[in-house]
């Protein structure tokens, strides 16, 4: 990996004032090719360009022998370009006139028809739809990896206990596998959003040419069919101005992205000393050589951060399109990289949290303890009072309270104050009682569809692995 | 309306300091209570506590007469927020405790039965989700009635040559109808969100508790379906900690409002002197005693600049929930009042675009001259050379090319250039040329599926118009 | 408190529908007029006019009476709006205008003079950077005291231990006293950013008129001096066009917000059970009748969350700005909502966060033992190895790696290791080793400028306690 | 230009699930590795180095031998970059252990002294501000030479008549070196936040080490006078931990960069065929073979986009920093590509736009005609009512409606109607009013400060350009 580090990148050093001194041109090519991040569309442009000419030899704007030297021709520059010998041009501006131009050097006339029926607005719109198409099915692959990661950890705990957090206080117990699933709840309706991003994307922009339609007798059915598409768009000023499936995929990964904030932010305090509730092993951590016993959650603090930039790239990409008359603008060149780079990212940040998940160990006895820590059965004592004594619950609540007073003033747990302590401040407490104030007690009994009781939590990550085993 | 400009709103002015000379009972209030804007929520409010009370009663955890009872305070309850004579207190901080403790106030013991096996955790969860639902059906109903004025505009106007810009630069000709059926087509793409977010909020998160279910039988399912519910939600932790449908209703509305500040922005310059094309009438601008004949389009500018409000609504509360550990946090309180912002602004965006669609003129001269102008039938005249002498499109491109710096250098339109001056160019170019150079050749021959021609943009806007009708 | 829900407010019930069956008129107005949020410049607005009228007389274009009027009508108007008489009209869209026309009202024919060479546009300007201006120096002397309180809590525990995080695990010991002056720079740089602010701002668009300027022999250094400005704005397209000032003062903010998120983020931590690092009082906590024990940490949350509303206020306001052509387009209307919503939150925030700071107690115990837990001491160790022996740091590095696992097999801490131990992983160890490995002495041997050695932090927070008790 | 696509970049492919085949170790270096892109931060880096070196031998940590060593390997490593000759590692993860890991390799032992009393903390807070003051540096300086073409512009068209818009409605005549001056002022507030960023980022964390400050005799004011600091930092916890600098730094680009969407919006709008106001050469259009009158404004509409790629880097990077814990984590590494990235966007949109404002030649006659189009100095009529006539201004503003709706009822100017007609409405007009009806009389009178007369135009102009000069 040897790269000069002030080569055309992403990130380039201030000093533009003399590079400009070349004049005008380099400034406008500068600004305006759009190739050096375009380039990542070719699948997609050969791919469209040959459904193209194929219904072009279809409706006889092409003959056969002219559709067989375009489809070999494509069919080599393909392979230039994934040897790494196509001569990408800056001066050709985009990937899609790179391809054309070496086509037309390549098999000379019928190179030159190709461009039939077509412009570059409907072609781009055409090829970005493809690739974020493409890029949906990989990220709805690795959300429900990681959807299943999580619902393995979870039946694998279904029955461990942990503090269930409101305001970082202990406020109830639940088990460690409920909560890995309530991500799974969240990534599943992740997976809802991208599935309808992907339906409402999935038309053809194809043929609806530079803004206006064409007059060539062209079948837009037959080219939609051929790259997948549900239909052909239905409005050609609409079809090459409409950026709303970046904006939607873009706003999907944004909230998909919060979600792993949460369970990273998680993962640090879990991690960190004063929890002790999991340990992370070397493989997403980075050590110190000074501090070997040093953990530092670098994967999952990174994850964490991934979500501001990909909520940047959405926010940027709304921001182009405010106010943009139709029908195609330049300012549309830049839905691109927001759309590449929000990609990578949550790609990297699903990777690097489905590693975390199958990664981690619980520290059960710090969980156990923390989990009962607090008076976290008041509930279960309030409960208690309004199924058995049928006292209002609000009058249970504050029995209850003056219970947890007197424990805490005793320095002692719910379940060490005496029977009697307690019927000193409700005279019909029975020793039943006792039967809910323990930590596995209070699991047991949440048995509500959706309560953390351990039989749930087991029935709900079974019905999970089973409905993502089904949709491998 | 005399109102005191320094009462509490949502906009205040900076001299807190002395007011919190008060002491920090003062200020925590101030930053704590809620009831100033989730009063809002007062009839999800009601009819949540409703279909709990009757599950209660169902599961028997309240007597036939408790309910009775209950039933009856509610209807007072909602009796006296609708007439304005109910007690509103600050210091019961949110609407959920105002409501809970004037029914206890009212009907007594039977009062504070009602918060058995529910927490102020899923009741606000669930009234939240209600107000949201009924927001999309509103939304959707005012977006159906602006595509509808759209499509009506559309099917009037499906013939009328007006320019088809790229760049802001005339290009093609297409028609006003087809421009404005464009935007139909987007706003179908939103009422598709809607939905789609309508659906996957749709589930009850009634009985979650806490965060951690409860011990009580209840029925989560009969409140579910009570409230128009598609089912209760699966994992309790969850329920009590997730915001993706305020923050998915955002971010479609974001997408939304951009497309009505397109349309703005084109209202703005079609209407100003330079473009000409359209007038707008007295109600939707505002003029000046000075000035009589301006016609400040501000409805449009304020739509227009709409788009950023709402677009601050989400990303605000995106980062609001960036990194919150599970399960509740009180950060989640601030989910309300941008959804409630956000939702004021479309509806009203809505509401007066749709009342500026139908009330826009067209200038039918100014349209026609300006789609004619600049060349703009130059691809009609690539795609003749094309068809008819079977030309490669590259090379009819830079035929045409020439045939236009001969006209511009004449300082003719390239239908003024006569038959001899094209064949010196082009040998075999035939007097059939001509047929193509006029607006109106050039629309009727745009037929291909999504195109612009007459033909085509009339059944589309009677498709569209029937389909809308429909759904009425 | 008692006003109807649906009253206008900045949050509205979504069936806007049935209201908007007024008509047009109706949606306009509701849209259009700005009374509801900008009657908060009202005090602005009168002392503009008075400035004005006052260099109106003085350039000969006013008399004498009728200035005399024109100062008694606004000085009744200011009386009416505070005491509530002041009857607000919608139909006259802003506090503008209803000022003028109640002055016109009241005065007759002078009343009509005052707004002579001035325009609503460079009128909305003035009042509302003199609201800008205001609100700066309310933040300015609300982050002061909050500075104060922080640097006075750092005097007070300029010496108390405790674990200095990266990565939220405990690196090195420093002084809780150190960790909350960083918190001071923070502020301090913030009120750096509102002075830049306020002094870019403070220039008097009054005079600029419409767009042009005007041909009256007007007074504009008069009118600036007057209103506190330091001078005209020097062109009247930028002057009426202008929102910078809004923007900056927002960025300012948001960047403000994100500080006390940081410490409220802290807050929330150290007051969980698993930290246990201070406790905050029942002021800024809020209990639970059935877990009397648990404050949770409500107004560090809602101060947390809050820098989210705040910096979707500026990227609301930025993209609202974003391509408006010159010079005053009605999209600058909605530059007034951000300001007064970022303004209220803001303040708020500072206010709860001067009083947790004020309030919270820290747990000695449990900091010093988390300081000096996980081995906290190793840099020490090391830099010990370079200082005595002279090793080179990376050798130092490895050779405490190697001290500190072997402390970690015997489950002990550095301090407990022998000097035979030592020796055998580095022979030139000697017993002085031991004086650096406490937590004490590790703190005390930070004295480098901008360390956490006890003396150093009890120097800066003198320093600025000087420095805020100066500004006071 | 032979770049594989898929190679890595800032924007990838979604088929991340192949790569990851390789296991964590894989997944985990490719999120936490930064030399992809902090290898731009090399030569500060470097610079870093040699001070803290020089330093060290200062205060006796290092041996005038050991560091004429360190600057020798320095010097050699720093070639070895500039020639693409140095190895870079992706093992190493970011720029600093490249160079160090280098240095110990080229020198041996006293390479491995280097680190000593340093953090990599600090020396990346240190390394990044000297980036990115160096970055506002060069932003300054195009920034002014954007503003020298702006102003030499106005100069030239200090007298050119232009219609003045307010709602994109012809409001006034004003001359187009007044509109572009308005633009100089914006910029020049741009500078002001720069410097004033610039000001407050330049002290120096170089020293802080870890978090905690080092135990070593170091001199921290002799490292920040090496490296331009104003002063050391004065808190070792903030010093590592704050990134408020980039943040000010994004947040004064994204104002700055909407500033610029503004004028090539106006650019685009001006060159539009409806308006005609403007001709861009072909420098900054790309037209069409096809259409070869066609220039399209591409580096107008790419300028105009960038806004928002660069709101979104700001958003990014604070929701990175929102409720982040102290000191050091490594969501701050995210901090570098956004700033790069904006830094890059507002260099090319600074370049671009000098280029269009040099570039860009007025259409006089149509300036003219539509600066005289729409009654537009009806303003003036108004104040010669009130100036030669003195009636309130309410009264002659209703008086000159009057006379506009006649002149528009007979199809003519104001200026076409006759002493009679105006006296109809008004018996005291004289015929001097005529004298203020045209462009040129409305233009010249508006000798206001900050107004649009000729004389004051120039007047400015010739201000800034001397002040721009001085500057150089």
């Amino acid at each position: 990996m040897t790269r000069p580090p002030d080569a055309p990148s992403a990130t380039a050093n201030p000093q533009w004032g003399g590079r400009f001194a070349e004049g005008p041109a380099a400034i406008m090519k500068e600004i305006n090719a759009s190739i050096g991040f375009d380039q990542l569309l070719w699948r997609q442009d050969i791919e469209g360009s040959l459904a193209h000419a194929r219904m072009l030899q279809h409706v006889g704007l092409l003959t056969s022998e002219e559709l067989i030297a375009i489809e070999a021709g494509l069919k080599d520059i393909g392979a230039e370009i994934e040897n790494g010998t196509f001569p990408f041009s800056e001066a050709l501006e985009d990937i899609h006139m790179n391809i054309e131009s070496r086509l037309s050097e390549r098999i000379g006339e019928a190179g030159k028809r190709l461009h039939t029926a077509r412009s570059r607005n409907d072609q781009v719109a055409t090829d970005f739809r493809l690739w974020v198409r493409e890029a949906i099915d990989g990220l709805l692959g690795q959300t429900r990896a990681l959807m299943r990661a999580l619902a393995t950890r979870a039946l694998e705990f279904h029955a461990l206990p942990m503090p269930g957090f409101t305001h970082l206080q202990v406020a109830q117990p639940v088990t460690f596998g409920h909560h890995l699933l309530a991500y799974v709840e969240m990534l599943a309706r992740d997976c809802g959003r991208l599935a309808d991003t992907r339906k409402r994307l999935n038309e053809s922009p194809l043929g609806s040419a530079a803004l206006a339609g064409t007059s060539f007798p062209i079948d837009r059915q037959m080219t939609a069919r051929a790259l997948g598409f549900s239909r052909p768009t239905a409005n050609s000023l609409d079809a090459v101005s409409d950026r709303d499936f970046a904006l939607e995929y873009l706003s999907t990964l944004s909230i998909a992205a919060m979600h792993l904030s949460r369970l990273a932010e998680e993962i640090v305090q879990w991690a960190s000393g004063a929890f002790g509730m999991v340990r992370l092993s070397d493989a997403f951590t980075t050590g110190s050589s000074i501090m070997p016993q040093k953990r530092n959650p670098d994967a999952a603090e990174l994850v964490r951060a991934k979500s501001g930039r990909i909520a940047g790239d959405f926010l940027g990409l709304l921001t182009v399109m405010k106010g943009l008359p139709l029908a195609y603008a330049k300012d549309s060149q830049e839905d691109k990289e927001p759309v590449f780079d929000a990609t990578r990212a949550l790609t990297l940040s699903l990777a690097a949290m489905e590693g975390m998940v199958c990664d981690l160990q619980p520290c059960p006895e710090r969980m156990r303890a923390l989990a009962g820590s607090g008076f976290a059965t008041a509930t279960d004592l309030a409960d208690w009072l309004v199924r058995e004594l049928r006292l209002p619950f609000r009058t249970a609540h504050h029995v209850t309270g003056q219970l947890v007073s007197l424990a805490e003033a005793r320095g002692c747990d719910l379940a060490d104050l005496t029977l009697e302590d307690m019927q000193q401040v409700e005279p019909n407490i029975t020793a039943g009682v006792f039967d809910v104030l323990s930590v596995e007690a209070s699991l047991a009994s949440r048995t509500s569809y959706g309560g953390t009781a351990p039989a749930n939590v087991e029935a709900q990550a079974k019905r999970w692995l089973e409905e993502l085993n089904a949709t491998l």
